[in-house]
């Protein structure tokens, strides 16, 4: 019997040198994505104007199943990672449950999430390529911190297209992009015909992440040797964040263990898709069977009430359409939402994947995301973020029904970051402030009514 | 030669046993504290009705080389601890630096300092003996926020008395203290016969430290069960933060390393004083002879710009007497200042090593803390507590100097803590709203005029 310790942390030596391709291992592809100027299937070239040429190699990459890490990007992977897979034995205590409880902790990084796995990626690529400058949107901000970080890293201005919300809510994440040299526009912003556009119609609009990533687009591609990136959502996303799931398979395999649960919460899938990325390839090589829990706010639900359909990634129309579970590139969560995880769409990969029947997905409501994360705080000593929470929720639940089946499952979850700049949000639940909003049916049929019409393909 | 990671994890097992007690080693004590109603040394017993009984055992003893870390708290130190000693590979190469930066990162903890490696200690030796709860007081927010954390591990209720102006700005800090439960009152209060002293002579009093401290200690020994804490300073608390240094110690031995400089911030000494724990005793056994550095920031010098005198720990004269480097117990640095480290004080354990040679400090003007925070987050993706900067500055300075000179030196400092909660303070830099402040001779005058008398010791 391995003693198991309270965090384990790989050595440098046992890290993954390569990602891991999920779509290579695939009975099914995911459909591919569609030019929204010829309505047509996407080329790699068309890509590029928008992608650097490496990252939309990857992008369009179905087939090769691991793909070499640069030595340059496991150089800086080695200043934060590897991140460790902590028992949570405290968690498992209060509890009293006879399961095993692991979570994969990614937040121990200034970015304080997981998206800094990307991150550096896309900055590498976009230094390689000789590009002269990034642009990109956020929200809850983790993603724009993570490429501040790494753009400051590899000596590339970055523009970061921000909600306006956030950006007048948080203005301590705005500072921390900014001590990373990052420009910051609070979007919708007069920079771009979109922004213009959006602006004229409602003066007031508080901006959306659809909105914010078509500014972004509009400013790469109008800007000489610009490119755009994303943080999540992409196919290329969810192969960089294939590092946490490696990571903790190894972690894992040296404590004689192995997931009967997987669960990851779901925005855009980045770390949902680089978590169970290892394990979905045991489940579709029909090597073990662990079952794979996606996590989502009952008021953003692309996963549990979306149509599975080709969408805009953004408001504006304006980036290739991709199959999806999506709630229509109009919708936008309600106001009282906290944190992230609030893109109307869903990773294509994981969307196919879902929809094949290799997972499945819960929604939760905020106010018990909260109730978890303060239990969970209290218990583990880490303060989670929103987005982080919804996982802790189910892994909570699922170690509950433990208790009472008397089962003694593993489970293992993915703790993506920390909720330092989300104290706005705790103060609402510890004060009873906050509120709990299920979208109508008439809400999200709002929504569905702006999917797109592709002649031959989805009328 | 062994190869050197960028992050060295010890594993459980590798984990200190024992806190380790410098007075033991030391060939001179430090003097003894005085009981402020006799005038004469205080007694063990004198220290009861403030402190936890075995606290104030370990505050008095100066014999005991090693004390053994209670099982209880060996496992809570394994929910974040060991902490990682860092190779700061990026930055010397920024630097082009020949010497070789190390660093202790303390950081990875939700409250995102060491501090928690007291709390926890003192919050368990309370609910050992039955406390029925605790207050204690806290500036730039660090130490309140570890003891919440800790208290609410343990389940015994504490009151923080948070100086008014960090209460006021500083929220989200409040809010982290309220997710662990702590009741949070802003000092001067209300609350407390000195607090209402302070706000009937000043009601726009915004508070200091020495002020909380009054208002802490007066409730606990005025309410029945409850005892005070704090979180720097005191002998114990060195004692208990010696688990970074003797870490440190061992990491630096696996990797065959050994520091020509150990460099710590310093406002009251907790970190300072646990970091060069076990690299003093190879000092003062004559085994190794490092240079040990203090830096403390130009608007608070209690070192360098001090008096060696008996000194009151608070403002309002009511804890016992110690002696130390103090700049009076009434001073309070400018407005200006950044963060902690604005105690009027230091440990009279450091203060006596210093008097007698073994060690150096160095003052730091904040504009050179923060630019040096800000090159040392892009380039080892941490973003620093502006504590903690200040022994960053002096170990660029030093591998400057080295760069210069072409010395190949080994250099260590502590990095106490992380800087989320300290955006503002960064946005000053950032947009040049920043500045530096020296007190004049005149100033420290005036504090040190308020230096009590006592009769045949300090006329």
């Amino acid at each position: 019997m391995v003693k198991v310790p309270h965090r384990l942390y790989l050595s440098e030596d046992e890290m993954p040198k390569q990602w891991y391709n999920l779509r290579a291992d695939m009975k099914e592809l995911p459909d591919p994505m569609i030019n929204p100027g010829t309505m047509k299937p996407a080329a790699v070239e068309d890509l590029y104007p928008v992608f650097c040429e490496e990252l939309a190699k990857q992008e369009m990459d179905n087939t090769t199943r691991y793909i070499d890490i640069p030595e340059e990007i496991q150089e800086m992977y080695k200043i934060y990672r590897p991140s460790p897979l902590i028992r949570a034995y405290n968690l498992e205590k209060a509890l009293s449950t006879p399961a095993k409880i692991y979570y994969k902790f990614e937040g121990n990084n200034t970015s304080g999430s997981h998206k800094l796995n990307s991150a550096i990626a896309q900055a590498y690529y976009a230094k390689k390529q000789g590009m002269k400058g990034l642009t990109t949107e956020t929200g809850a901000g983790q993603w724009g911190t993570a490429l501040s970080e790494a753009c400051s890293y590899f000596g590339i201005p970055l523009t970061v297209y921000m909600v306006k919300v956030s950006y007048e809510q948080k203005p301590f994440r705005k500072a921390v992009m900014q001590t990373f040299d990052a420009g910051v526009i609070a979007s919708p912003s007069n920079t771009t015909n979109v922004g213009r556009q959006i602006l004229a119609e409602d003066p007031d609009c508080t901006g959306s992440l659809g909105c914010a990533i078509s500014e972004a687009v509009e400013k790469a591609v109008s800007t000489e040797g610009y490119r755009y990136v994303l943080g999540s959502v992409l196919n290329q996303v969810l192969l960089h964040q294939s590092i946490i799931g490696l990571e903790s398979k190894i972690a894992m395999e040296k404590l004689e263990e192995y997931p009967d649960v997987v669960i990851g919460c779901a925005g855009g899938g980045s770390n949902l898709g680089g978590l169970i990325a290892p394990f979905m390839q045991d489940k579709l090589l029909g090597k073990a069977d662990p079952r794979i829990i996606a996590v989502e706010p009952a008021s953003c639900p692309s996963f549990t009430r979306g149509k599975y359909a080709y969408d805009f990634c953004d408001t504006g129309k304006i980036t290739p359409l991709a199959k999806m579970y999506t709630l229509g590139s109009g919708f936008i969560p309600s106001s009282n939402h906290a944190g992230g995880l609030r893109y109307h769409g869903m990773s294509p990969i994981l969307s196919k994947l879902y929809h094949d029947g290799y997972m499945e997905a819960v929604s939760v409501e905020q106010t018990r995301v909260f109730e978890a994360a303060v239990e969970f705080a209290k218990k583990e000593t880490i303060l989670p973020a929103p987005e982080s929470a919804h996982a802790i929720r189910a892994a909570m639940d699922e170690a509950l029904r433990c208790k009472e089946t008397g089962e003694k499952k593993t489970i293992l979850f993915g703790l993506t970051g920390t909720g330092y700049f989300d104290m706005t949000a705790y103060s609402a639940y510890l004060e009873g402030r906050m509120t709990d909003y299920i979208p109508t049916d008439e809400d999200l049929q709002r929504g569905f009514n702006g999917l797109p019409k592709i002649p031959g393909i989805q009328e």
